[in-house]
């Protein structure tokens, strides 16, 4: 994750005026406790670009205008330097004193955001001083446009909303999450392995076997694409070693044993979980499965309301799976489509589906609603590696997420 | 297409009493003028199966129940002997004189078909000699639950609508026809070129391309892909050859330059015109386009109606080809979606766009439809590579094919 190139993190110019409390807003979303050190007021009028992780949203480039905000004259300089801002930003965050009023500065920013296309999240901060009323809620929402989310960057009060609603207002582009491009060098050999078996689509592919195909050509990478069967062989064709294994789940313990112990090799669900989620929350939302006990209550969710087989892995296989580690019978809920029940908090896991009918913004958003919750979130692919003891192998590619298994706590 | 498996082949049994006309009718589906050896009736009551091919059907094999006609009594031999044919068959012809009454022995043929649901062909034949009457055809549909093909295999009248009707009524399974598999020995690397371009779909395949990658894994092969740009890396990280390169026809002088020359290459668009249709009647239909003379109809056909886009394929482009190779201007007129134009025999060259929409039965239809006016036809993969002269390297995996281009006539 640390070697996103930075063209690709998602560019979030933060506004407001000097009180407004933007240091301490982003040292609250990316959970920092170390005071970003400030800018002395007036000395300079250039933006500061800080490259963070703000999880789970990802990889972020901050682009703090403590130089420039308001304290100035409506200067020629200020509105340039302004401008210059919002043409580098993929989205604006424009940060208020709850307690002071919005005035034309704010109004501005909003305008030329409008005109100019760019998502704006706009936040009342300091509620721990100043409780948000209706009519303020009503009043920013005339004035800016949006709905303003109000938060305290002091006591963390309204932060997961701040993270919800970044995630919500993020440009289109920024579900491009690049499948496996970004850890292939060009030139690369990626080996895929697909079984056919009985549930394959006849004559086709399933889709994130076809998106990682492109995702890899995209990166000028190669795809060699075999059957369990032939891995071996696959292998034997080649005479430098294949930078990646990516296997189906089912076929792990086969492509394990036909991988040379110094190939990285993963699954496929894996590499979506990333993708579609955020796979360090989900793999230690994994690990809290040995922490549960008999009679837990565990939420296992999906996002939509498929056909169930027999045999349906969300509601017999992952919880027989779970049991038997837990050894005793749980308290199982299930829960399909958009809505997750109201009261997260009595869950000790939600098991969440492999979202593969919502989208990455989606997946994060409910993420983040657990999260807020304090419990934590495992999905199917992550959980069944987890349980079928083939997690650690499968984030070979993942080192720091890999850590995350040893970690005591 | 020699090399097909017998147990691929359609399997046509041909039943009928002695004096329908089954071995005459044989003949003029094969366009074999020899004479197939007639046995001897009453010597044997073993059914003969001869493999042949029926063009564009494709490779059956005929089961020719000759020994097992009605000629004995019901004997209870000849019960079993058709019933073990009927075992064998994907479908039946059952052929009848035209001149001759409908029996009881071709109506426990059609019962028989009908309860084990195998699809059955109904001919009245030698309609030179007994010209068929309405009233004889309400007649068998009625006995027999089919409508009767009136065909004469003498005079040869009839035989294209017999064809079309075989087509028709041939098993599902019947279509599926591998793209690039039967080419292919387990083990065996194919490399798959594909240029990523605007055209293709964001983060996705096209379904041809991802259709000849299943198949390559349903035969047992590898399938490794790349863009055009690492195909000569990619072939430097095998240390065996590949069996076959498959190129999009856009990157093919680039493939050709990158392929070495003992290595077979060929296009999708080459594979999709034999997986869809009949390549070795459309690489002859390209062929005529020499022998088109400035004036002469042209028929450009689409299976659907498609948004046409700027520089079109079948309205500006394949007529611009064409014009250049025969130095002067043609009569080019379009049809689009199910219908052909009723006339066929006024065109001199019939130019079908890709069949994406059709399945190989429509389309083999239809080129049987075009055959019947006497009219070339050739498919746009097909004439693209003959106008930018690739067809012949393209062809290299079917050399029988590729030596119709050599061919005087």
């Amino acid at each position: 994750m640390n070697s996103t190139p930075r063209g690709n993190r998602l560019h979030i110019a933060i506004f407001g005026r000097r009180n407004a409390g933007k240091s301490s807003l982003i040292n609250a979303l990316t959970n920092q406790d170390i005071a970003v050190v400030s800018n002395v007021p007036g000395t300079t009028t250039d933006p500061v670009y800080k490259a963070m992780e703000i999880l789970p949203v990802g990889p972020v480039v901050m682009i703090d205008t403590a130089g420039i905000d308001d304290t100035g004259e409506l200067g020629e300089l200020r509105v340039r330097r302004s401008i210059e801002v919002l043409n580098k930003a993929d989205m604006v965050l424009l940060v208020m004193d709850a307690g002071a009023g919005i005035t034309e500065y704010e109004m501005d920013i909003a305008k030329r955001c409008q005109e100019k296309k760019l998502p704006v999240v706009a936040v009342l901060n300091k509620i721990d001083a100043s409780p948000v009323t209706a009519l303020q809620r009503q009043e920013a929402k005339e004035r800016l446009g949006v709905e303003p989310v109000a938060v305290s960057a002091l006591t963390r009060e309204g932060i997961s909303d701040l993270k919800i609603a970044l995630v919500q207002a993020a440009p289109p582009s920024w579900d491009e999450q690049t499948i496996v491009g970004d850890l292939l060098n060009p030139g690369d050999v990626a080996v895929l392995v697909i079984p056919i078996d009985l549930a394959a689509p006849k004559g086709r592919l399933i889709l994130p076997q076809v998106q990682t195909i492109r995702d890899i050509l995209d990166h000028d990478a190669m795809a060699y694409m075999v059957k369990e069967r032939e891995l071996k062989e696959c292998i034997r064709t080649l005479n430098k070693k294949p930078r990646m294994v990516i296997t189906d789940s089912q076929a792990f313990l086969k492509a394990d044993a036909d991988t040379p112990p110094d190939v990285l090799l993963t699954s496929f669900s894996i590499l979506f979980a990333r993708y579609k989620g955020d796979l360090e929350t989900l793999v230690a939302g994994a690990k809290s499965i040995e922490k549960l006990r008999p009679g837990d209550k565990v939420l296992i969710a999906e996002a939509c309301s498929h056909h169930r087989m027999e045999d349906d892995i969300g509601t017999v296989k992952i919880p027989r799976w779970i049991r038997q580690i837990v050894g005793g019978d749980l308290d199982f809920h299930w829960s399909s489509g958009h809505r997750f029940p109201e009261d997260l908090a009595q869950y000790k896991l939600v098991v969440h589906c492999g979202s593969c009918m919502i989208n990455r913004r989606e997946m994060l958003s409910r993420i983040m609603q657990v999260q807020a919750a304090g419990v934590p979130i495992v999905n199917y692919g992550v959980c069944i590696a987890y349980v079928q003891g083939i997690l650690r192998r499968a984030l070979s590619p993942f080192p720091l997420i890999q850590e995350i298994l040893d970690d005591e706590d």
